[in-house]
């Protein structure tokens, strides 16, 4: 390990988180932000912790400036994992110096400020905050900075997937390859960087888009800017209590449904689509690549098959005044789980049984391959399907050689692998998780909301494990404790922050951090 | 496919099922059984099924016998998977011909009678009776014949195992090469027909064993002989509403517990212990082969630490009234669910949610390879922990080629990814059935027994799946309803059979009757 060239790239991100958390000191003015006084307390907070995470990372940048060698595969892996847990600590001070309060009288401690910082940076949008409407609880300028470390997290999560994620295993190099349709294909260096570059360009592109939109239909730009991170990002956090059901549907409402639908789509679609400027041709042939791309027909058929089912579910309970409201709420939620954004405009724990197995398991399907969502990625599943049917028929065909196809594209075996690798290490990180969780939580805080029936607490902390691995952010949470995961205790905490990051980074990056041999210099 | 083949074999083990049958008509006579008068209804309906399975077999048989020709691996895994289905229609007769009543005045249906005797086959142990101990609703003839399904089944597992599953996928074959020590390892055709030989030996003479053991503490030959079946075949059936907690602990309890663990247990092991017959060496060298089996140490190893954990979780939350009775009730549970049993001495319902979790947990692992216990099999769990291992390391060095050793053995390198396979299928299966057995059963179920909290449901459906596709038998269960499957509706109660079966034959060799292409002559 260089640890040198590690010292230096990590002080670089030191010193750009801090240089990205002075974005959000103009909001603790009342000229810019929503507040009527000087926010004192918020605005010295983040002061605080920019001059913490300036000297932090200047000090490793200028340990290792004098190294000049290259990033190979370990330093690479290393710096992801490494780099998202540094912007996590670092994110956390501004929660901790400024006092924030996760309940009236409750001080956040460290653990909730990491939780809340590493659920922001990794797009997951689960927190501990009870109260986010009161500034004296939590300052407007410093929530700026939860929603803003979405749109960080979720740009970090574009770029990466095109330099690192798409090299390591679970098949994503091969994904690339076969999905971005552009530079990406000769695979040299410096195409790498420009196809970065474009997707960076979109993501920006479209995140201003959202915000006029929002701006346009009445919405502070406070509000505008904070739910447009939510929604490019796919990270859930808003700065109501009733989240985006504070809007009262309408067309804000249809709005954020559209971009979250945009955000859980692979981006190089859009580049795809920016190339196809042949003129004389139609709509039909500019969009070309996306309805024959096999993963986004996947996407909406889950989506819509998703909507019809809750919609049923919903209309067969009787729970909303009318179908169109029913439909409404359904089509919502199956956008915002789908692409693990986790909006919400209704309460899904007065749902059906079923309507909320169905939620649950719509969380690990996730969005798109080089999208921002989280998840198994859409593609993985279609991968997954046809792979299973091969082994069977290996079964009674031990010598038939068969190559999977995707959208007519032969794929390579070691995908086949590699995938069902990735399928059986998120269900065992998640189910081991799971009987940890159940296991540091007392039954008592189950019991004491439920009477005797605690049944519902290995259900609480199968949904947080999901919602967290998955990076979602709400669980399903039929009792008080896990509708927010303020009550958790904090080696709970810590345990759901590490499972954002295992999910968000697509489990390898940091499992490898755990490996001794990764460590030991060859 | 060779149909005539497949109509010969299925014909013959027709008739065998028939022949078996008449083994359980003596109970129905006074001197023989456990009851006072001579059951007229139970025995009738004995003889009508024994009369149709006969007939059955006998016509397929007669249609097929021309046909000489060998079984290759199409036809071997259609006689798996088919040859269960037909032992499982042909031994739900008895209960359907006999009016046997799941509940007072509720006779069984199809649906029932299936469900009973597929659990029955696949040594599952789940069952829709309310009411064991009473002759008027279940005839003890027709009890006995439920009982030795059971052991019929075990048998079948055992002597498949040698035969046929170990060539299938998921590493069967080479699991077996490396595990069984003796004629196999040269896999010539007439050494797999002795080692099954041998195999059946050993069972027939551990159920006798046993059942010598039971009568000489003073049970009647009828529940030794029954609890026999349901302990070696790891099934889980008993005469008794208590199950074993009937006979309240004590050396009944100890022998049956004893007895489970040795039916968990890799059966090849005794073999290797009976083959080491030197003179002059201790009883040290003579267990050499079972304490240096990496899978036996790591069964133990499991059973051990899940007792001293239930132990812990039942002395914290004071349950029971000393320490002594904690550690009874926690080795009997862990034995129980790890050997996928199912027997009980105590309503685990009311333990601590963390045990419950483990319990669940434990379900999944089962007993070893080569037992007559279910679940994925300790050694698969080995193999898979090794296997993530490398995979990850792979993400680092990608060009490391590593090979997994067990026991110092060096394994394939496809085992690895057959046991991969292995793993995110049964998982792929648990989690979709678990949502289609969610969205077959009403709320209205769990609602009228728990007021509005119906958060149990999805629990108790989770449960309920984990526990048949690991042929464990009773559910978790917090509710009325899953306690017993007596109340889930008729879909629900088939979708759990096809699971029991799915388990049993470890998926492949149902999968494939599901696959066009399997039935397709080549
Ligand atoms: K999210
Ligand atoms: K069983």
């Amino acid at each position: 390990m260089n640890w040198l060239l590690l010292a230096r790239l990590l002080g670089l991100l030191g010193m750009l988180v801090g240089g990205a958390m002075s974005l959000s000191l103009p909001w603790a003015f009342p000229f810019a932000g929503q507040v009527e006084h000087f926010e004192e307390k918020g605005f010295w907070g983040l002061v605080g912790a920019i001059v913490f995470a300036l000297v932090i990372g200047g000090t490793l940048y200028v340990v290792g400036r004098k190294n000049q060698g290259t990033v190979l595969r370990k330093e690479a892996l290393a710096i992801v994992g490494l780099g998202w847990i540094l912007s996590g600590l670092l994110g956390s001070l501004p929660f901790l110096f400024a006092g924030v309060q996760r309940a009236p009288g409750v001080p956040m401690n460290v653990a909730d400020a990491l939780f809340e910082s590493i659920s922001g940076f990794t797009t997951t949008g689960a927190s501990v905050l009870t109260e986010l409407e009161d500034p004296v609880l939590v300052p407007r300028c410093v929530m700026f900075w939860r929603c803003f470390t979405h749109w960080l997290g979720g740009m970090g999560i574009i770029v990466l997937f095109v330099a690192v994620l798409s090299h390591l295993g679970a098949g994503g190099k091969a994904l690339l390859r076969r999905e971005v349709p552009g530079p990406i294909a000769e695979s040299v260096r410096p195409r790498v960087q420009e196809t970065a570059m474009v997707m960076w360009a979109i993501y920006v592109g479209l995140s201003g888009l959202e915000a006029l939109l929002l701006v346009a239909q009445g919405l502070s730009l406070y509000d505008a800017l904070c739910h447009t991170f939510g929604t490019m990002a796919t990270g859930g956090f808003s700065t109501y209590n009733a989240s985006v059901g504070e809007f009262g549907g309408g067309t804000v409402e249809a709005t954020i449904v559209f971009f979250m639908l945009l955000a859980g789509t692979n981006f190089s679609l859009y580049y795809a689509i920016l190339r196809r400027q042949e003129p004389g041709r139609g709509i039909l042939h500019r969009l070309a690549p996306v309805y024959r791309d096999p993963e986004f027909r996947a996407y909406l058929g889950i989506i819509v098959g998703a909507s019809l089912l809750l919609t049923l579910s919903l209309v067969r309970t009787g729970i909303y005044e009318n179908a169109g409201v029913a439909v409404r709420h359904a089509i919502f939620m199956s956008i915002s789980i789908m692409t693990t954004t986790g909006f919400g405009t209704e309460d899904f724990n007065q749902w059906s049984e079923f309507a909320k197995g169905l939620l649950l398991l719509l969380m690990f399907v996730g969005g798109c391959a080089g999208s921002t969502g989280g998840g198994i990625k859409v593609v993985r599943f279609l991968i997954f399907i046809k792979a299973i049917r091969v082994e069977v028929e290996r079964a009674f065909r031990p010598n038939v050689v068969r190559t999977i196809r995707l959208g007519g594209v032969p794929l390579d075996n070691t995908i086949r692998h590699d995938v069902i690798v990735y399928f059986s290490l998120v269900l065992f990180v998640f189910i081991t998780s799971w009987m940890v969780l159940a296991a540091i939580e007392p039954d008592a805080q189950w019991q004491a909301t439920n009477g005797d029936v605690n049944a519902a607490k290995l259900l609480d902390c199968a949904s947080a494990v999901a919602a967290t691995l998955n990076n979602i952010g709400p669980g399903l949470g039929v009792l008080g404790p896990a509708e927010n995961y303020s009550d958790f205790s904090a080696p709970g905490k810590l345990l759901l922050t590490l499972l954002m990051l295992l999910g968000r980074l697509e489990l390898f990056a940091i499992l490898v951090l755990f490996m001794p041999s990764f460590w030991r210099t060859q």
